[in-house]
């Protein structure tokens, strides 16, 4: 830590904002690194802030207005993420959340990992919570909930020449009077010259009352991972179909389709099993084999795991979800019955890690997938043909 | 075409935006002729582009921050547009359209011309969509539909001083995932010491599915074409109030009323004659009939007219709209139930072409009403006395 | 007059926004005063204008982009205002009133001065309006109205080194096609080295038909004023608590908590008598009577007061409210029925002011109650021990 260095670039609370700035391996002290910040103009993305950074081979686009959640990456010549019918990224000013029946949420959606939170996600549905005066009202929750529409009210940029680790740290505030208080803490990390980032979060409940949560982390994925033949590989040790659409796919639900017009989606609900550290990862592995992309995480931290099938035609958005999270992406009134959804004491936090890594040959396609296949060792698979009204409403 | 120049003003995916420029007559290569741009600040105007375009003596401003719509314009000393009670032009972040029951979309409401549509246009009200599982759902569509408030992520100048034509090109995509996507790609033109200027249009459907279109071409006008004993001149064929209201007024559905506090609105729907090349026009020429207003256009392309009356007071908004569309505005699902929503297969546009025209002294008004004569020549004239259920929910 | 000075920082008719300005003593020509200008950038404050005055020993800041509200102020060491869970202050794009039911209103609500209106306030609900063909249909008016969402298209600042006051200058439109139009006229006043501001306003309707209003000032304070064993003094005719949860703390309804985690808001309505000259005033003084905040107004111009004790913990908003109106912060409909939604003739103003007053020595908040003491003598004083149907819906 004796040689790191921070920048800050957003402050609100001291003013200051940074509105173009690039750091080069010099100054990060880094080599083949960089970070740069800009602010875009003009279209929908008109007033987003984006980060860039570069660890070498790797690079990602973190966006502070929208929740830092990540726009896109870039592993060597394989891009990360996905093609959206939208092309943002999406100022939260033109995304009207309560629009289309709650579903406003989609005309922000392109991005390759945004979180899904922080009071609420899943399908919209309506919720009973408290008002001003302590008596239960009902509101209207809209998908996926606030925190990709929020901007960051400070956000810093980190380089420890000793460790080699570049990070980009920001602060979320989902919180308001009469509202739930929770605060995002998080640091988007990766070492220099890695194939991975490490995203490490923390939420904390600013509030002197209880305050619910619920997080998916919504990582998205077109080709070249995604492809006719590409599959899932994960510790499964349950799945279930959502709905009777995802059921007819269950001979096949974790092999993908190439780009297929008229495509409905499918999803999936799994739960899987950890290694002897409590650790579980989830991998799309392309059709030849030859290129992944791999999620680790807690088991702990990040019970349910979600499985978006949305292989439509390229124009339509041809992608898939991979979604650890502490819960499904039903309603939240679903979700809180089964007991998913987490309560957090007065000034408590959450903190959960999800590591993203991309292999781009063989032979570390075939080591991953072992991993798999040790943890998943002696595991009895439990396959539901039909949905499970644990895990969906039925 | 040899000596065409253009500049891009605005290209989000190749960041490009230019806040501030003007191009003057010896850049253009056109005599008397200016393009400028500015960003606005302040007020409800914060963050709207503006391009002022002057080709003489026609003057004209283009949002590209609205959809591309057309905010104002002058004809040597006439003032084109009107006073509407919100003074913009309004950026969309002031604009919740989901506002009074639906109603939002007036909150931003001061152009001269502009675009209803793309997906849906005309009065708010509940639709039937499919929804993300291919399930019907129902949402509530807003009045006018979206494109108006979505900017453009495109926008260039052009100057030919060969064909003397300036043009301003944009594109607005109207799209997200499980979303309609339609692509609006525009080109506004007027030859340098003209009277007109020409929009041309395409919408394309971006989709791999099927997809509706609702456009209806806007255009309000104040004074000093509307005025006390203003008229409407068309070939009709055939003309209906859209209701009650407007029915009590159809022994002078064509002629206008001074500014009148407390005017109720009224909206007559017609059926417009054409002439031998397929075209028609609606003009509004002022009491004196030394000044005229018209609208030229192919009658294939926007099958239906509406005229809205609304001869209320100055401060109340003064102003009656002409607007040719490929349906009427009445609630989308009326429309679609008498066939009136175009459908566009996978990656087919729509294209369609208005010009506006001015007319600033008796003969050139003479000579337009002549026009109208000649192509109304012979045709038998239907005028309904009360709402007819062919055109309006009755 | 004859020295005084103006300039204008926004004029969106004439194109005019200062970015970034301050005026010191010197050019304002009142020692020690000053008042800067900026646009705040990043976060929910991106876009925000904000004015900050000093005019020696008082400070306050002006929010351009939020109704002509008054953020934060200071006197010598003591902080006017309060801390909201949401840190602003927000820019209206970050505001969706129609969230949560209609309460979307306190996604941006941190300010010490709110105005609520124009033409609606208090707790969301139905109501009924014309529609643009004159029938009546039916909205959800949503919590507090929309001024404090809209920005100011115009702002100036004056001084007047003869009259030593330093003045900012706003006007705010509420107004559209088929809705109400209201301007906000608006003129914050102080004098150098005073302990007060005036904030003297006159709401106009633009349109030719009636137009109705609501408005309250609803100012907020936190520590120091607001502590354990604070109380708010006020020459009282009448109060009644708004709602049973009020009902239950009426044996000490004029007194504070501490911070007290999980209390549930209570409102109280009063009537206060008013001095020989019209005039009267609430005032909030601390526990140790050394400090007070006094609001002074002409009673007939706002006859309701009503007082919001919120005396949740800190970080859940520890906050009291005292709010003089021309209504109670009930549903408009129950006010209208109840006579108190003010009707404006076509042009007609409406005008009030208000004066916050700093105490903050034990003589001067000595003196302060004195003069209430005096406006209520031989005042019968009626203290409802439970909701009035005049006052609150039962």
């Amino acid at each position: 830590m004796a040689n790191a260095k921070s920048w800050t670039l957003t402050d609100t609370k001291k003013n200051v904002w940074i509105e173009k700035v690039t750091f080069e391996e010099q100054e990060l002290g880094l080599p083949n690194c960089s970070v740069s910040k800009i602010n875009l103009r003009g279209g929908l993305q008109d007033g987003v802030d984006l980060i860039e950074v570069r660890n070498g081979d790797l690079s990602y686009s973190i966006l502070p207005t929208r929740g830092m959640g990540i726009w896109k990456g870039r592993y060597r010549e394989i891009p990360l993420g996905w093609e959206s019918p939208v092309k943002g990224p999406v100022h939260p000013k033109f995304v009207n959340q309560l629009d289309r029946g709650g579903l406003g949420w989609l005309h922000g959606f392109d991005e390759w990992i945004v979180r899904c939170g922080l009071d609420s996600n899943g399908a919209p549905g309506g919720y009973t919570v408290l008002d001003n005066n302590g008596n239960p009202y009902s509101v209207n929750l809209t998908l996926h909930g606030k925190i990709a529409n929020l901007p960051a009210h400070f956000v810093e940029v980190r380089s420890d020449p000793d460790t080699q680790l570049i990070s980009v740290i920001g602060e979320v505030d989902e919180s308001a009077l009469f509202c739930p208080g929770l605060r995002l803490r998080t640091r988007v990390t990766s070492r220099a010259g890695s194939n991975s980032l490490t995203i490490s979060d923390e939420i904390v409940n600013l509030k002197s009352v209880p305050s619910e949560l619920e997080l998916i982390y919504h990582c998205n994925f077109g080709g070249p991972f995604l492809e006719g033949g590409a599959q899932l590989v994960a510790p499964l040790v349950e799945v279930a179909p959502r709905d009777p659409r995802a059921a007819v796919g269950m001979s096949d639900f974790d092999k993908y389709l190439p780009p297929t017009p008229g495509y409905v989606e499918q999803v999936y609900f799994y739960d899987l099993a950890a290694n002897s550290a409590g650790y579980t990862l989830g991998v799309l592995r392309n059709g030849s084999a030859d290129k992944a992309a791999a999620l680790r995480y807690k088991k702990s931290d990040l019970p349910c795991f979600t499985q978006w099938k949305n292989t439509a035609a390229e124009s339509d958005g041809y992608v898939t979800g991979l979604e650890p999270g502490t819960n499904f992406p039903n309603s939240k009134s679903f979700e809180r019955q089964k007991g998913r959804v987490v309560c957090l004491a007065p000034e408590e936090s959450y903190r959960c890690e999800l590591t993203i890594e991309v292999c781009d040959n063989r032979s570390q396609v075939a080591a991953i997938v072992a991993e798999i296949e040790q943890i998943n060792k002696g595991t009895l698979r439990k396959v539901h043909q039909s949905p499970d009204p644990r895990f969906s409403p039925v």
